[in-house]
């Protein structure tokens, strides 16, 4: 989805950032969508020393959007190749996978509409 | 809807409050948010000086807001009945149809969700 807009036509006719929206529906906070605006712009998977360099932060503070993002769904990720030959902990490489990522958000919005419908049922009946 | 919850579950089980997705969905400000919980909290139909003086702020700031949340077609107004007595311009009462409000939001998430679907096919075809 390399051409995908980074702007959504809202309802009312708004242009919203795509970023401000996914932070908004899944409560991010500003480094984790630093960390997601990265991963979706970048074509390569990359680990997480690369982004802290990239956005100049802490890895710690990488680590922490990075498992967010992955609790969230938002975000995939694979053991890095280099690292099978090596001891130690495995350490990772991240990748945004985009068709997943906007199936997610439009079936989690399908999903919030029915919530507001059974709101609504409640009251009504 | 008078027991209509004041918090809305999103998928990801976070409890948001219901204005402030409102105000995202619409893309309000500080202020039309103002207003719209107090019509939401009120039972009774209100006008602009009423609605000024709760809130502290001038009539202005409050007229604004009013006429973006119609214009947005989430309050109602009619003309002040008192008013039908005076000459001069009308003057009007506000109030929120929680159920009008409600259907409102559930049919724009399924919109929405309509925008970010057609933006998936366009690209896997």
């Amino acid at each position: 989805m390399e051409n995908m807009s980074e702007k959504i036509t809202f309802p009312d006719g708004r242009e919203v950032d795509i970023h401000d929206f996914i932070a908004f529906m899944y409560g991010l906070s500003r480094s984790d969508v630093d960390v997601l605006h990265l991963l979706l712009e970048n074509k390569d998977k990359i680990d997480a020393d690369q982004i802290a360099e990239k956005l100049k932060v802490t890895k710690a503070s990488v680590s922490k959007s990075l498992n967010s993002l992955l609790d969230k769904g938002l975000i995939e990720r694979d053991k890095s190749e280099e690292d099978q030959k090596k001891k130690g902990r495995p350490s990772y490489i991240y990748w945004v996978d985009k068709d997943k990522l906007y199936a997610k958000l439009e079936k989690d919005l399908e999903k919030l509409a029915g919530t507001i419908r059974e709101g609504l049922e409640k009251h009504i009946s």
